[in-house]
């Protein structure tokens, strides 16, 4: 295995200053810091110093006065405050609730942001490495990961935090292509921030008035923009696509026969779903899940660019009823997980309508070009849906995990999933009991996942994500025109050459991108545009570094 | 309603200083202010200006300078940096992945980290409210919370991040006890903003290196204190107990009757699952969801002090066999919602051995039990349990959310589950696929719950844990000593006494306790204790509070 060092410094640097080449990371952390004011400087220098800072784990040299000599490690003067407050001589039981807890927490939460900002910067540069890779058993080596009966100092913990961001995948890297959600978006990061500080639940009003309330003017927002009625209907954030899927089986299964809910699957008829069979396995899972069962989601055919055929669906849905089955659920997705195909929604909601049937759309990546003018005809259709999943988590790079179900029938999800628990939803509390939506899922307790959309939608604007998104597709249809005529590409016949090209990859750390092989094809990538760093260069990048990482191949 | 200011400031100052008596905002703030050298006294001062800054959002007054005028708003010196940068003309376009976004980026992360410190130091001040309660309609009227097509500036995102934290409830607040999940801790608050800024997903190894390794390390810890040999077994942190309690009845199912993944309910018999009448509404919900059907969860009766009688249990096992129904799963509970008790495992795990049924245990609120020496005996026999639910973010204090499934055969859960999609689990990956986890859930992505807990246990280790733990319980006898004798108390016959009290508790905000009725109770109040800032004054503070609300009923 390739074992480079930490910083992959080259020609191009952090801060885009020609003006200097750094090419140590003392002498970037240096330059860095000449950059910024006052204490920032000394944030850029922290991360530098993991390799002293694991060092001093085991032997902390301690100065006179009882602070840690590692301090901040520069040669120069950068205004580093680190050296004022001894972590090694602290524990968890000196923060706050402690007396006196105040400063010595805030310095040390101050710390761990210094950390953060640092490795932020960093994600950004392009001189920086992707990922610093190594095996699972040499990453268990490289670090104490255990866990024990006796406290460690806050100094330890805050070199835990460095090495954990250290070994990282820097999923905000300006080259990481290899899953739906890349990126990271600032004020999502704030956001996020927020709500871990805010640390609540979304089960009832009571404990997060606001949060509720985000959430309800957020899924009607997106309900408007579905093209439902006075954005009319209902919705949940739930903990991903797969679960948001199964939820709208669940609805769509309840909605057909609501004795389900008491009687189980012996009081209903063999029920059959249809999904193409480029559609999310997640589809499959969540009948499995349900008591379904897989051998009953049929799966449609789908076009040579990943399209389910409609006629194929019709035929399909005729024959299972001949064979007394009821079909209760289609769902069709907008966005493929592979190809990133979106099945005729038309089409599909004209044969849901005509026979009866639960249409549901899996937009989980491609709901997000509804935000766009542009490319938003890709998703006609959608609007006569009964449900949708929209993962603002995926192209709009809110970050992880955002993932919306809208329903456009009110009230099903709370007749379907409530239980009425009399802990939590008291029947004679002082405010309006629409707002305590907990029982609108499955989950009792249930994460806030709106803020970070929220305050990005604020940030942006419609405009802004709609900006985003064609930014995406429009670097896409340019790495699509570059490769298109290219030699070398399409022309791989061996399945071998795509993991190694990857493994390569993650070793050198440069960038990353996934590949599959899929029916009669053989392993190829796929190319994933959601990240809102990436740029034109950043995508020839991409192609001279799958050309050179496998020359030989 | 009660009308009251922010600042419900008292006799008793938050810096614990008995010199000064500040009795406004601002005279808070200089106190505080002067506390603390360098920036962090103007942290303390930037949440006290909500007020100025929601006007400010409407015609915000520029200095000549460009900088806006508002700063900090005190009259002394408290080395304010905010006028520095100009919020107002920036916009989110500006932050990273902006060319030179760096220095304007960590400008306005670390003004959205001092109004999180702020609400933090705030938080666990006694002279503060609990909760700021306004009705739904009320609070929409407060703020701008629409979704518009324009973007905002950053100023008015950082108003928005103060006027949310100005309305969200204190769950960090001493006198929170409203639900199971109740305190803010340091390092797990760390932990929760350094994951939210690595921002990646756990179903893969190859994305998430780090914290893959640490829920593994984490979850044979949680299996070796569960008794089981060596650590065995398998588990994954879900999305809450909810799930977890649903992912173990599915596994049980699975365990059982394997062709139910293809073939659905209609190829098993009438299956019939059982667990106390005081257990927790999950078990029925997810029974529903896996088309088990409501009906089929045979409630079993609890003594008076809220256990499950195992006689009774044995007897419904019995009658469901003669009937010709399959029980297949019990569900113990440790740690019920309202009562807090325990059923006894011991002789459950005796009738689930002697009938081969699945026994898990909900430890959901009482599994955390386990870590304290002393208490621990409460769950004996959950070594002989198949599967147990463990939420380290309710007596553990952890941040929400952080519910673990733990499972004793290994292997089950991959193939109860998995369904090899070949884009994300390739199987010519170049690292052990074992590492590859997200095929065990019905999760595709899986939101990273593991390192808030790790770093906790780090900072405490075991003992840490163990002393929180048993200062809850230490707590829980005092307030049960202190009421036992106490005239008033069990002596409510009528329903409506509790509402009301605690609809006065939010409107002034003082503390926060939940109600509810049980069986043949009318309602009474909840007392949990599970928050690490709580002490004995805070009970005696509650009692009080209760009588002083409730005096003219």
């Amino acid at each position: 295995m390739a074992s480079h060092g930490f910083w992959f410094l080259g020609a191009e640097n952090a801060s885009g200053n020609g003006s200097q080449s750094p090419n140590t990371p003392r002498a970037w952390c240096q330059a860095a810091a000449q950059k910024f004011s006052g204490g920032i400087g000394s944030k850029l220098c922290a991360l530098l110093n993991v390799g002293e800072a694991e060092k001093t784990a085991q032997a902390p040299v301690k100065a006179e006065d009882g602070s840690t000599a590692e301090s901040c490690g520069c040669n120069k003067p950068c205004n580093c405050s680190k050296a004022t407050v001894c972590f090694s001589d602290l524990y968890a039981t000196d923060l706050l609730p402690a007396l006196n807890g105040d400063a010595k927490t805030m310095n040390f939460l101050q710390e761990v942001v210094d950390i953060m900002l640092a490795y932020i910067v960093e994600s950004f540069d392009r001189s920086t490495k992707v990922i610093d890779f190594h095996y699972p058993n040499e990453l268990l080596q490289r670090n104490n990961w255990e866990l024990s009966d006796e406290p460690e100092t806050l100094d330890d913990i805050l070199i835990s935090c460095r090495a954990t961001l250290k070994y990282a995948i820097k999923t905000a890297h300006p080259r990481y292509f290899n899953q739906l959600s890349t990126g990271l978006d600032m004020v999502g990061l704030a956001a996020d921030w927020l709500t871990s500080t805010a640390n609540t639940n979304m089960f009832t009003y009571e404990v997060a008035p606001v949060f509720v309330l985000l959430e309800y003017v957020t899924l009607k927002k997106m309900r408007e923009i579905i093209g439902w009625q006075d954005g009319h209907g209902d919705g949940i954030f739930s903990p991903g696509g797969a679960i948001s899927n199964m939820y709208a089986m669940l609805l769509a299964r309840y909605k057909m026969f609501p004795e389900v809910k008491e009687k189980g699957m012996s009081s209903v008829p063999r029920l059959v779903a249809f999904t193409s069979e480029h559609s999310h396995f997640s589809i499959k899972k969540g009948a499995a899940a349900l008591g379904i069962g897989t051998e009953s989601v049929i799966c449609i055919k789908a076009d040579e660019r990943g399209k389910m055929i409609p006629s194929d669906l019709e035929r399909r849905i005729v024959e299972a009823k001949q064979k007394g089955y009821v079909p209760f659920f289609v769902s069709a997705t907008a966005g493929t997980t592979v190809y990133g195909a979106f099945d005729p929604l038309m089409a599909i909601a004209d044969i849901c309508k005509k026979h009866d049937i639960w249409m549901h759309v899996d937009g989980a990546w491609g709901g997000s070009l509804l935000m766009s003018r542009k490319h938003r005809w890709k998703l006609n259709g959608v609007e006569r849906a009964n449900s949708m999943t929209w993962n603002p988590h995926k192209m709009m790079a809110v970050p992880l995990q955002c993932s919306a179900l809208l329903v456009r029938e009110e009230g099903l999800m709370q007749s379907c999933n409530q239980m009425q628990a009399c802990y939590l939803f008291q029947q004679d509390k002082q405010y309006d009991l629409s707002y305590d939506t907990g029982d609108k899922a499955l989950q009792c307790g249930r994460h806030v996942d709106i803020f970070k959309l929220w305050l990005m939608w604020r940030a942006k604007g419609t405009i802004g994500f709609e900006a985003q998104i064609d930014k995406c597709l429009e670097l896409s249809e340019y790495l699509y025109n570059k490769i298109k005529d290219r030699e070398g590409y399409e022309m791989v016949f061996d399945g071998k050459v795509a993991p190694v090209i990857k493994a390569r990859m993650m070793e050198y750390g440069t960038t990353m991108v996934s590949y599959q092989p899929q029916g009669d094809k053989v392993n190829f990538f796929r190319m994933v545009i959601s990240n809102p760093a990436a740029t034109f260069e950043d995508i020839d990048f991409l192609i001279e570094e799958i050309e050179r990482l496998g020359q030989d191949l």
